[in-house]
């Protein structure tokens, strides 16, 4: 946690100290240590980053006073549509996205995704943002991303993909493409990552038709969780 | 698992059948779903990679004929000096780094490595390698990664690291560096990571004396199972 992320909820009546429990008073005690007068880095929801000077910390409470004056870093121009993972890589991925500055995601179905993942309880929306919070206080960033989920592959990439992918570089990384992923492309991009075990063929001829260009990373098939931030590294 | 890795003790006799057990039996079992005479993905630890053909399958037991005739994905030109991770980010690194193609690992102690990390379980021979054979069967590769444990900072900065690091281009990642990571250096690394929090300042201070430059990733501090993998995308 190198920032602590505050809530408009967190701010005692209209002014500019806040009050914190649970998480992140207990991480303040047992991680940062800290003492009354200590300057912490924090950010606000949606908003900007400062500190907060701690002026009271016990078992019970951390108050700090909060001065908001920069600005997050900034996001990555990329829209990630994602066959759904596993719930636990799931997670991993979501937090690693969210702290490389990925500020759009969506979560598709895909035939080689196991249904029982969408009646996964880690989809709900306050697992999800759980998550990316994780991302965002590593990264001092407080622009929580979107996540978008879609449980129908065709009706997603015929009807909406068309509008999402306009003025953006649309990619798919398929282990077997025979074009490299680019690096640095100076762009915004949209970026298919398949499920584990891949697209299948008709999956990708339809992301092909619809303007996708299939692109790997190497000889190597990577895991979803190493895939993702290795993307995301070469493409900015 | 993309390819099932297999050891000298796995032949029957001196034949090119292979007789398993355990993990390997279940996985072929429950997600290959394979049938006799079915082809599958093998490698020979440190050797060729190749098809195993199906000739007995049930409950007990697994046989194939074996046949290996193609060499395993090139190798990363990198050794990753990683500051010792809690032991849940440790495995997760490894699986990564394997699957990615590190082959030399070398695990360094740092200020701000928790002490109770070196008596992990973890770090024992035998638990490693269950991480880095995970990584090697996503990627289709038999070459152990080799791990070095080095629990004192100092000697083995001064007295190790001037040879390791010969004929490489040595780095160091730190999120307040000034220089960004080189791209896509066509050249042997030597990339040294340091624990959450990051390296201290004496620390970074006898690595660049030592040659070492300090790069970043941009103004986004990465946790280290994120970061890798991105410097590694980038590098390479």
């Amino acid at each position: 946690m190198n920032l602590i992320l505050l809530f408009p909820d967190d701010f005692v009546d209209d002014s500019s100290r806040v009050q914190l429990q649970g998480r992140r008073l207990r991480h303040v005690l047992a991680v940062h240590r800290a003492s009354i007068n200590d300057e912490l880095c924090v950010g606000l929801s949606g908003n900007r980053v400062g500190t907060g000077r701690v002026t009271i910390l016990n078992e019970t409470v951390l108050e700090m006073e909060v001065c908001l004056n920069r600005m997050p870093p900034p996001a990555l121009p990329v829209t990630l549509v994602l066959a759904l993972p596993r719930p636990k890589v799931l997670r991993r991925v979501l937090r690693s996205v969210s702290n490389m500055g990925v500020k759009r995601i969506i979560l598709l179905n895909s035939f080689r995704v196991e249904k029982s993942f969408w009646q996964s309880p880690f989809i709900g929306e306050a697992r999800l943002n759980e998550q990316l919070i994780l991302g965002l206080e590593q990264a001092c960033d407080t622009i929580l991303p979107e996540v978008m989920l879609r449980p129908l592959f065709k009706p997603f990439v015929e009807d909406e993909l068309p509008t999402l992918i306009h003025g953006t570089l649309p990619l798919v990384a398929h282990p077997t493409a025979s074009a490299s992923c680019p690096r640095n492309v100076g762009h915004p991009v949209t970026l298919a990552v398949g499920p584990e075990g891949g697209f299948i063929p008709y999956e990708i001829e339809l992301l092909v038709s619809r303007g996708f260009s299939v692109v790997q990373l190497g000889d190597r098939i990577l895991s979803v969780e190493t895939a993702v931030p290795a993307l995301l590294s070469r493409l900015f």
